[in-house]
């Protein structure tokens, strides 16, 4: 067969993949915010049946035949064209998927939709009990995948590498051990600080219908196209890319604090933010889909923490909080931006602040990684969580739910997620920079509410590229530097030192 | 193959094919309730790729061979064990879908999906122009569909059997024509009483979060059970049967009447009550699954008038209602009871009372048995329909939004429905008088709130016998006549007769 055949067939198979797993997004989607308790066991069999259907079509071997014919051919002489991009892309994908039995895959749809209905309720009653044995056949079954993908000598690398190509728990370990030190540091320093923000000025009554609209005009605002888009409620906020057209929000609501529902909802906005900015024409190929979940967090966390707590935004966004919630009224501005950027070590990681963030994902990876390396096993999880929540925080969880059993990734089988936000923000403070160097400062910009030159230079170098570049490579290609998380320890102290009059 | 093995592929078959069809359920599910605009195509394109692979499932020559292996063998020996009645709707459904070809399934399936989302905004602009062509190509695909399944000599009968299994256009027209005199006799008449209910009472503030709590409530109340179900907001209320446990109803609100939400959220609450109560042992499985629209549409038809507009309903819930609405405390409860059931030739059938409503859809089975028939085209439907409303109801629709555009059956291709709505009311109407007879004056218990001996006659009767029998075969065999008309009549002149004091 031609080169130019075979690469047609290529592109045909995996957007029709695509499709079905665009169908799988809505069951997941569906999972968090509508279904009914009675038809969880219908969904679970809703994804075994699709992943077997997939892991039949993933493993096809005239994916590797085909492959065979556009490898080395002209067609990928250019190792950035959208053609290369995706050749490359969908060997890697091929050789993890040929080693993974249908069975297995079945197996791992099956008991991580149910281990996650589990976690939802047994996180509620605060039940590790009930949990554990569902976490423990996530485990089991993740630990064989993950045997079985294992290129290096380290099973726990394939995992990642799901989520972040070309990094390893060693490359990983590296950059974040940098980090441990500084922002230890610079929590102590702040929380001896004799200036500390009042953070009780952020509660009051917040009907829910006031923080909906206000949610939809600030997203919309920011850019979040709303005709191919829509906000929902769940537990956990999350974001779903259900297709073109079709990216999906969600964020979760608390009657007498608007804060949370607001900077989670924005938090997911950056990531639907990249993903409606992916190349339509591209859909369904890796050279239009999402590169890593790093440079996914990058977007979520950048927007949340680095944009929508910045002093320029709500310059511009606080008299219509101010509208919507007379109470602050009387508040100064300041008093806000302090309070919206307290750093305090907590027990929840999604409302951890920026400063002691990085310290809940160093602790989960390090976890997760002697999880998956038989280090530790399930039983011994609570205690290693809070002997690290110690070392790392300084406090003990009261509880398992605000404890061990506070995410969804692992019941979800996500392992090898977490270090993604990490590097999410190390990478985000590093765009950051370059974007002001690029453009200017964004302060002034969302000062005015123009936030159209700062999302257009993340479109065009970002979202616009989708696999084009790994995501390492996307970096030292904008900044002409490897990632250094000197960007994000020099944005934090700044930030800080001015706060906290450090 | 033995019997016994064949019998267990096909049961296997059927199962997973059910388990894609359970999918499509939810994607239905979510386009009419929460799918933004812009995620129209991708959701067109998810459809047509479950229906190409379902295609291939359900036309399967191995279903032929395995089913003949079975046929004729002692398994079926018995006409209505579980087995019989499984294979019977096996080989009448696998004998349709050998005649569809599969880019013809894809096609309708692609069409009729992209025709509904034209429909709903042709439908808020009363736009006929913008959506005739759309309803025009999904005319063309239906009678080519209808012409290749078609086993007599009028093609739209096969789009009838789908629906309603052993009837055809004649033995409709036979029923219904017997019904157009008395119905149309019953309206003069009321039109002319002397007494006519106040329906402005049903009008005042109605809060949406109100409706919402009240509807939770009666649903619940009268057997909904809510742990597998689930209530939403469409503009054409609806019941998804999305699989064991997962039975969702949605409604529609009007800021000033909640009357309208609340009898649309009792209509598909009939439907859902007969979902929840088919055997989930049998799930998947004809001897599972509900056996007709007309069956489907006497429950709900049946729940929404004969029960949710009965007196001794009323007497239960009428001071709930005045607590929610406080505007009704002056309203004595004969006057709201008469309101309720106001009847009055209206444009819109979803909105019809009882007596009428029979004519509405009399007059929407003789169009599209005319346009199946090739005996008008789309472009005569407007003029048409006209002619019918002044013919049937003497009225004259203002636009086509109120008119010939209500109704989302033709957009989504479901041509052949109709007519269950008019057999639906004339089963209810027979089953609710055996009913009586067998455990006594169902109001007498409404009055009491007990639903339970009501729901349990149905329940044992009809929910829980799935497709055993054929609809005209379980009024047979559980009042010992045949299907009549004239349990509707009786129930309609002696109820009409006392309300309007005729």
């Amino acid at each position: 067969m031609r080169p130019g055949k075979a690469y047609q067939w290529l592109v045909e198979h995996h957007r029709l993949n695509a499709r079905y797993d665009s169908i799988r997004e809505l069951l997941g989607w569906d999972q968090r915010t509508h279904l009914p308790k009675g038809g969880h066991s219908n969904r679970a069999a809703q994804f075994a049946t699709l992943a077997a259907l997939l892991s039949g079509r993933t493993t096809d071997p005239k994916i590797g035949e085909m492959l065979g014919e556009v490898e080395g051919s002209s067609l990928v002489r250019n190792r950035f064209s959208d053609t290369a991009v995706n050749v490359r892309e969908w060997r890697r994908a091929y050789e993890r998927a040929k080693k993974i039995p249908e069975s297995l895959a079945v197996e791992i749809a099956r008991v991580s939709s149910e281990c996650e209905m589990a976690w939802q309720s047994a996180k509620q009653a605060n039940d590790w009990q009930a949990f554990a044995p569902h976490l423990g056949s996530i485990v089991e079954l993740k630990r064989e995948e993950a045997g079985r993908l294992a290129t290096t000598n380290v099973a726990y690398d394939s995992l990642i590498d799901q989520f972040e190509p070309g990094e390893t728990a060693e490359s990983i370990a590296a950059i974040l051990s940098r980090m441990v030190k500084p922002l230890s540091d610079l929590t102590n320093e702040i929380c001896e600080s004799a200036f500390q923000p009042k953070v009780e000025i952020l509660y009051g009554d917040s009907p829910i219908w006031k923080q909906k609209e206000l949610i939809r005009q600030i997203t919309k605002r920011v850019g979040y196209d709303l005709g191919s888009g829509q906000i929902d409620h769940s537990s956990h906020p999350f974001t779903s890319a259900i297709g073109t057209g079709d990216v999906r929000i969600t964020t979760r609501y608390k009657k007498d604090c608007f804060a949370e529902a607001l900077f989670s909802a924005i938090h997911e906005t950056g990531h639907a933010l990249y993903e409606q900015g992916l190349p339509p024409e591209h859909w369904g190929l890796p050279r239009g889909s999402a590169v890593s979940m790093a440079i996914h967090e990058s977007q979520s966390l950048m927007w949340e923490n680095m944009i929508a707590r910045s002093e320029g935004f709500w310059k511009m966004f606080y008299p219509m909080i101010q509208n919507y919630f007379p109470w602050l009224q009387s508040v100064p501005r300041s008093e806000f931006h302090f309070a919206i950027n307290r750093v305090q070590p907590g027990f929840i990681r999604t409302e951890a602040d920026e400063v002691t963030y990085c310290l809940h994902v160093i602790l989960r990876f390090e976890l997760e990684r002697a999880l998956i390396g038989r280090e530790i096993e399930v039983e011994d999880l609570p205690d290693a969580w809070n002997e690290k929540m110690e070392k790392y925080l300084g406090i003990t969880p009261p509880d398992y739910a605000q404890g061990v059993m506070q995410d969804v990734h692992w019941s979800g089988g996500a392992f090898g997620y977490f270090p993604s936000y990490a590097l999410g923000m190390i990478y985000a403070a590093q765009f950051h920079a370059k974007a002001a160097e690029d453009i200017g400062d964004p302060e002034t910009f969302f000062e005015a509410g123009h936030f159209g030159p700062f999302l257009n230079w993340f479109q065009e170098n970002i979202y616009s590229q989708g696999s084009r570049y790994l995501p390492r490579a996307i970096v030292k290609e904008l900044t002409g530097e490897e990632l250094n998380p000197k960007y994000l320890i020099d944005y934090l102290d700044k930030k800080y030192a001015k706060l906290y009059a450090l």
